[in-house]
């Protein structure tokens, strides 16, 4: 391990992990039923096996026509045109169009052959059965959907990398591709450290404490599109969690480490991520706050998190940097952005230059309409770091930039929200 | 079904629709294992079963020691204390402080009796076996996290209604709440209508197009915690649909029709919906672009969405009203907020006062730096209502507001993000 890491930037540390990932996926995508696919990302280009639609569809209810026999049409001077039936919903019109002919059309109703326009119902008026005025001329193609307008027949409907939301997936149904193909969700193992763990359901005795990373982590992975594998927790026993990390790494594609708080605790963690594979550890100590002890390693393409054991920091890491490399993991250029609210400050904050402060801060949504604009109200929550519950009563945290001191009551900023 | 209805605003047709639904969730509560409750809604307030933490502990690497032997240290006079030991993790220390003694802690670890504050490592030296000098003077409680600081028992700890993030999955366990009571997901039955939909996986013969919004709307309840139901595609026949829609409602606490976009088929969809129960139908018709002709009833106590048929329509109209309603089923006040983004906007949009305008965005993130502001661009896409590849090629959607006659290139807008 080497001996000395300066303290990188957040956006610093994560280009050095991800120097070292590969560029893309490794494994070959999986096809899933497009309709569990939302938020999946795809794994390859997906191209419009045929045109949507596949016929002239009228776009409005009126009357099919041909536009030449409305040329020079008016409410003075209509055009007479013969009615000469109804085009069905659902099939193909059975007759064709002639000359001064039309058709009673509905949205979405297949247009006659020889027809090449509709006429909106609003501007035509009937006097004899039969027969409809058209009052107004139309163009050819007006208020008609062309076969292929949609998409047309093989062209990129779906890039790789592309995450599911719900009109991609109604994109897929409508072209009858009723699976897609994804990227495998990364699984994630998850070990926690510490002689003084215990597992939620158990009772813990003087001293133990239950855990809790576990299960916020997992919650995260699974928002990020991964597959969490809770891999249990092990003692302060270098042996025991060298070998448990190996294990947990070896049937994963990604490890996170929530480390006891203790400097031995952490020096323990970072060594035996170091000894996992190479190329080891990349970064030990980030500039952020809280958070400043992660670690990030790689081993044999695969990503370690060596995560601060208290439950906000970890949160707050994982956030940084578990969640982007987990969509990068899944191929993922353009990861939805965070939930985010701009509101106006309502005390002071300090910070200090040279790190990324991140403080827990509630919205008051009845909004403030002290400054130029309305906006809600941010209140920042100085708890402690090392309290779930401190995030429990919060809405999202505030940012303070690396290169900023502080920030002032009053001031606008950005909430990143849970 | 009378006979005539005053177009309303988006909030006053939403404000109209809850007015006649119940004001809580009628069903109980269920209990969720707290490992898979993430997106889920409290069904009951949660309190604390024990304090957290249990006991008091450590918040520093250092020696734990009576205050009061500390008072007057300083680097030139430092304070003697006798190390009689080190706490353990995860066990009540076996030993009792007495004056003039310390003992070696590590973060986390549990105080032992006698001591009531914490020395950091780094006001410390050592300079003979068994022995520390202190540096500076600690204040009881220093450095020390008391039993209760983070949630004291009884005290509440979620309130019903809550819609659950990562790290109230985290407070929860730290509790050893396994489970939690949330509110039953409510179940949307969906039903496509009109002669020409069939399924996706079917060919579509000249005419027929596949049912799009079954599965745009299904994703969409998932994301809003609720359950969707396929119940298939009824053709344009009025006993048929009729009877489709009663016995979906009677399965379900809520009804999604997707009505076909003709006039004829909207009219059928309408009286439809007004037989199902009292007080039927309620808003019939909303000043909003695209979604004007959307519906809204409510029979028993359920609401009945009946959404226009064409895609991009039926997507805005869910959001502005089934997603709210969703949440509202399930007793959530403070629903997750829509992601949103500011952006500078790239061409002029027009509008028409007195209805609230949708348009596709794309998100330019490679940001406009012309302004005061620097921010991403939002282009707005100009495409068919009707067309669902208009939102697969979208970012999100600007909203131009009721009172706005449109809206400038390089005004900054927000936009909602899919």
């Amino acid at each position: 391990m080497p001996e000395f890491f300066t303290v990188l930037s957040p956006a610093e540390a994560l280009a050095k992990l991800w120097q070292h990932l590969p560029a893309r996926p490794t494994a070959a995508p999986e096809m899933t039923p497009a309709a569990d696919a939302l938020g999946r990302v795809t794994g390859a280009p997906v191209l419009a096996p045929e045109p949507l639609p596949a016929f002239e569809r009228s776009a409005m209810d009126g009357y099919a026509v041909r536009a030449a026999d409305t040329y020079g049409a008016s409410p003075n001077l209509p055009a007479y045109l013969s009615l000469i039936g109804e085009c069905p919903m659902g099939r193909a019109p059975a007759f064709t169009l002639g000359p001064a002919q039309a058709a009673l059309i509905h949205t979405g109703g297949m247009l006659p052959a020889g027809a090449d326009a509709v006429v909106m119902l609003e501007v035509t008026q009937t006097s004899r059965p039969r027969e409809i005025e058209v009052l107004r001329p139309v163009a050819p193609g007006e208020n008609v959907i062309h076969r292929g307008d949609d998409i047309a027949a093989g062209a990129p409907m779906l890039p790789a990398g592309h995450w599911l939301r719900p009109q991609d997936i109604g994109g897929l149904t409508a072209l009858g591709l009723t699976s897609v193909p994804v990227a495998r969700r990364p699984r994630v193992a998850l070990l926690a450290t510490g002689d003084e763990i215990v597992p939620p359901e158990a009772k813990p005795a003087l001293g133990q404490v239950r855990d809790v990373n576990s299960y916020t982590l997992a919650s995260l992975v699974r928002q990020a599109g991964g597959d969490p594998v809770g891999r249990g927790i092990v003692g302060d026993d270098f042996a025991a969690l060298a070998a448990a990390a190996e294990a947990a790494l070896a049937g994963a594609d990604a490890l996170i480490l929530s480390a006891g708080s203790s400097v031995s605790m952490r020096d323990m963690t970072a060594a035996v991520m170091d000894g996992l594979g190479k190329p080891g550890i990349l970064v030990h100590g980030v500039a952020v706050k809280p958070g400043k002890p992660t670690i990030l390693a790689v081993a044999a393409g695969k990503p370690i998190f060596g995560l601060p054991g208290n439950p906000v920091s970890a949160l707050v890491v994982a956030d940084l940097f578990v969640t982007p490399t987990l969509y990068r993991l899944q191929g993922c250029a353009a990861p939805p952005p965070r939930r985010s609210v701009r509101a106006r400050l309502t005390h002071n904050v300090a910070s200090a230059a040279g790190r990324v402060d991140y403080v827990p801060a509630r919205i008051d949504y009845n909004s403030d309409r002290t400054g130029p604009e309305t906006l809600p109200r941010a209140e920042p929550v100085f708890g402690k770091s090392n309290q779930i519950f401190t995030l429990v009563g919060a809405d999202g945290m505030l940012v303070v930039p690396m290169d900023v001191t502080g920030l002032s009551a009053g001031a606008v900023v950005e909430v990143r929200l849970f």
